[in-house]
């Protein structure tokens, strides 16, 4: 069923499948070679690109092997693909303090002159961004801008860029309006002024667990009470769940990313984002739908969001390009639905309003195409390092260890062995200079000692390769000292 | 007294003193031509600017005047400058709701297509920037930049920011230091993560009165409790009304600008600044400084702040160059004392980090000396603009109008007749497409309706010296109807 679904929305998956069943047929025998990439592009009508994704796709099943200068080979034992973590289920009560000073001590460390392999960080690097073109935008914007972008801009935002943000957002049929739209200082900061503009202190809300820990600091510093619910790893937040806590418990709002969440990589089906925003209405509360990840899908198309099937306003949807395209520029939006007004002055209130010249400069970027371009580069790169990762993560990783399947986005989530605990795993790999993030990060609850987070949003070198290595042995040493 | 310290500040005053002093005693004679401008520089040694200030400045008290293609002369009737208002008197209780409708009132109008005077903002115009060379400074900032900005920058903000701030600041004397400092989007959000970081909701806080809209605003938005204390139109805050009420009411922090404030323009001297800092230590209270102003000082050199005279850390000292150099960059600061940590938490969690290479773009600009030679045209402009509004308003409006004196900033408060409603003055000017602002948006209390805030920080021209006669009129007509 999944893999149906899969195949309606991958072309690559389509020719991948097709000689897995030929392999599994024995068709294509164990050792021998299989058709070259070139021979695939002609026999399917694609691009070297899309074969290219089939075969690392076949490779991180072990299926098949690259031998240098021979071409790709049929291995002798396929193995299982990694398994997906079981949904979370966090515990009733709170650990009690914060988050705060192990996410100083994963991030601090990268701020330091010293190299680091940044596998804990959540943003692409600096090698995966479009840097030319986005000057070559930021020239004409100070060129075209009154006073070059030195006068203050309009507390809800820059015109252009309102507009090309709803031009955007077509794409999930949501009927987005340029006028609805509020631009912010970045996603985290759309948040902070719904969040501020929802809510009082004393008020709880619901989160799904694990969390990105941006959002456990931003409820803490807010002082608000804090809700984690299960998730799958697939299909995100359970909304059994869900329902049950919003008939009990007085929620002031959800906060979730319904697609390509962090760190889980879930993916909400259509079907469960109408069910939510139908509980949304049932229970009048409202939703913060994070939806920053939702242009570097791996499908066909970009997926739709709850804000799609809302009806009366009770989405808030945030977005930014700080995962997609520029995360110094800090360009985010918000469209607050029936909140706009509270969410506007919040803004306003705090910071009047938010940097004129980046965000004309990003309005170029949408304008002309040239985010279309980067962003087809970019998804394909981003594809294949998480095929990349996981083959390498089966190959040098414990038996036993679970992947999460994000369908977008640039993280992955790793469940080790029980025994394992990820912050003696963190100890020893920052040792050899490699940063990850570990799974006590992204929780208030006593859960996810043995999990991991990685970037896959890096460039794929030797370097990326050996530390995925490194991370393997390291799991293997302390599961056999 | 005030006017030997003036002395000591002014060159060109002491120049104008001496032409009065030679007026008053019938040296120069009414109706007779006084030495020209080239001739004062001759003899006093100093710049064409210099001799201009002294010339204005004795126009502006109607001592001499301009006659076309002719000169100076000494007039036939000296009048009296206009009058200082006198100390604000907040009344013990608040009048509910907010400033809200009428701020967004008067803005609202700004950001329509049609053309206003904007005399109701308190921002520099287009004009008085320095664009050209802030444009060189962002191609350079692109130039030099690792990935040309798109890189999230460390939440402390641009280190080579941060170093300038610190250089900067070298001339009040408070030896700050670039790892104490922690940038943001503009000054109003420094001072917006401050009190988020000292307050809670119910607290209650200390501000001038009158005092700019943006803060009662803020302090509302989270919940705080305003008192309003009086200020001297000259001297600041009430220093014994302030210890009384430190005395009597838990106060969880002081918010002022100490040098020009927002609306009055006044300037606290030295003497008070310490004053204030000791009270701070003797309640231990914190004082959120927002010393946007200070480098748009009319003296000789830029003034102290309260920073200077903390030993304790109690002082939260916010800028920016939203004032005096890019309004639309939203590049701020503050150095937050013993409260660093706490205030950069609030940043990172709210906004992660502010915009990177708007902040490159300043650091350059403050680097090479462009700031410093920038701002000494733009201060001049000021005070002659100050100059020439203080003349034209004595020309045109009715008698008994007094105005503020302002040592620097961009804003002009007048107290008109008790019997005006600067309301009605305001329905009338923006008929007349002139946009003022009314004395109670500045207000949370009962006071201030026949007061109203001019900017000066326009180009002085034709419609600007229309626009003030225009008001004069208004005000005229509706104390004689």
């Amino acid at each position: 069923m999944r893999d149906k679904k899969i195949s309606e929305e991958f072309l690559y998956y389509r020719i991948a499948a097709v000689i897995e069943q030929q392999i599994i047929k024995g068709i294509l025998k164990v050792g021998t070679k299989i058709p070259s990439l070139r021979t695939i592009c002609r026999e399917y009508g694609v691009s070297q690109s899309t074969a290219l994704q089939a075969y690392y796709h076949l490779e991180s099943k072990a299926l098949i092997e690259a031998r240098p200068k021979s071409g790709y080979f049929v291995c002798g034992s396929p193995r299982k693909l990694l398994d997906v973590p079981v949904v979370s289920n966090p515990a009733e009560h709170l650990f009690e303090g914060t988050i705060d000073t192990l996410v100083s001590k994963v991030y601090d460390n990268l701020g330091s002159n010293e190299k680091y392999i940044p596998l804990s960080l959540g943003v692409p690097a600096n090698e995966l961004l479009p840097i030319a073109k986005l000057n070559k935008g930021f020239v004409q914007a100070m060129r075209q801008m009154q006073g070059s972008g030195t006068a203050m801009a309009h507390p809800q935002g820059n015109e252009k860029l309102r507009t090309q943000i709803a031009r955007w957002a077509f794409a999930m049929e949501a009927n987005l309006e340029a006028d609805n739209i509020i631009t912010t200082s970045g996603c985290l900061n759309a948040i902070s002024y719904c969040m501020m503009a929802l809510t009082q202190p004393g008020d709880t809300i619901v989160l799904e667990s694990p969390v990105s820990f941006g959002m456990i600091q931003i409820a803490q510093s807010l002082s608000l009470n804090i809700i984690e619910l299960p998730c799958h790893a697939e299909t995100g937040i359970d909304l059994d769940m869900l329902e049950k806590t919003l008939a009990s418990v007085p929620v002031k709002l959800i906060l979730l990313i319904s697609n390509f969440s962090n760190p889980l990589g879930s993916y909400m089906p259509d079907e469960s984002k109408k069910q939510l925003v139908a509980l949304l209405e049932k229970y009048n509360v409202p939703l913060i739908e994070n939806d920053i990840n939702a242009d570097v899908y791996f499908g066909n198309q970009r997926p739709k969001s709850c804000k799609t099937f809302d009806k009366t306003g009770l989405v808030l949807w945030c977005g930014s390009v700080s995962k997609s395209l520029a995360p110094g520029y800090r360009v985010g939006w918000v469209e607050a639905g029936r909140f706009k007004e509270a969410v506007l002055k919040k803004k306003l209130y705090h910071a009047i309003s938010s940097t004129a010249i980046t965000e004309e400069a990003v309005a170029i970027f949408l304008e002309n195409g040239r985010y279309e371009t980067h962003l087809r580069k970019l998804r394909s790169t981003l594809y294949l390092n998480y095929l990349q990762y996981i083959k390498t993560i089966n190959d040098f990783f414990p038996e036993g260890t679970k992947a999460s399947r994000p369908k977008g986005g640039f993280v992955l989530w790793l469940e080790l062995d029980k025994k394992l605990d990820a912050l003696e795993i963190y100890e020893r790999a920052i040792n050899q200079k490699i940063s990850i993030a570990p799974g006590k990060m992204f929780t208030l609850r006593n859960q996810f000692h043995n999990c991991i987070r990685l970037n896959f949003g890096l460039n794929w070198n030797e370097q990326t390769y050996e530390s995925l290595k490194t991370l393997g042995q390291i799991a293997k040493d302390l599961l056999h000292p």
